[in-house]
């Protein structure tokens, strides 16, 4: 049995919609603000909880080097989750929608790699890979649910998947 | 009358907790999650609001050279706000605690710089000068309500501040 592999794309807003949105200045407007020192993206997502939403910094310490094998995604169910990199690094996200209640659509995997002014937001129930970085350490904001109880699935791929350029 | 000078400190969570919290690994515990790939500093703050939060990108186009004068500060009642730089950049915070209901105390203003590594948050109701950048364009992802209604007081000062190293 042949491996599956997925071609890594540009991340933009249009391909990232069904599973979020993508934090970025490109391609949003704005309007001025602070006696027209600042322009002001607004709201390029909201956060989705039931119950607080925190601030955290998630720090890879192990990178990513391409091609790469995923065998796993997960999702959280009752809130969106952020990245936002906080040094204009590029990362990786691998994602896919929904093929029914419990599991990912595997045959509609994707991968995308922002430009490092990119953050993404994944919407709650989105699945996702965990954070995939090319450069170790690398830090990024993290905008998620601060809450009690469950509220992360995982599944397990029958086979692995190849991510390459 | 000899206008009052204030001296720039380093950005840290101890001198800076009247106000808010810091965004930032330094100092910080942490906890590894995604099978040890990732350091999660979890909920260094927590968003404020009486109705939704945005995730938002403000990109100053002038920059600040110090030394500088301020003359206002402003505050959000209802809700936080959270400064975090996209490209490690260091940027500048002045801040009061308040004297009263509706006024800051300007013999208690104090002004602190981030190492680019360092974000922040504002309380709900903290009182805090717009954004200042050192360089520009300069974009910081910030985190704060979504909503309608008031939000935002500017006070005005009787006369400049002069903020300097």
């Amino acid at each position: 049995m042949t491996m599956q592999t997925i071609k890594i794309q540009p991340l933009n807003a249009k391909s990232f919609a069904p599973y979020g949105e993508v934090i970025a200045c490109k391609d949003n407007d704005f309007f001025h603000i602070n006696d027209q020192h600042t322009e002001r993206y607004h709201a390029l997502a909201e956060a989705e909880t039931d119950a607080k939403v925190g601030l955290s910094i998630f720090r890879n310490i192990k990178n990513t080097e391409i091609p790469f094998q995923v065998s796993m995604l997960e999702r959280h169910p009752v809130g969106s989750q952020a990245f936002i990199p906080m040094q204009g690094q590029s990362f990786l996200i691998v994602v896919a929608p929904a093929l029914d209640q419990v599991t990912p659509d595997l045959s509609k995997l994707q991968a995308f790699i922002s430009d490092g002014t990119q953050g993404v937001n994944y919407r709650a129930g989105t699945w996702h890979h965990p954070l995939l970085t090319l450069e170790a350490p690398s830090d990024f904001v993290v905008i998620d649910r601060i809450g009690t109880g469950p509220n992360c699935d995982v599944y397990s791929f029958p086979q692995q998947v190849c991510i390459e350029n």
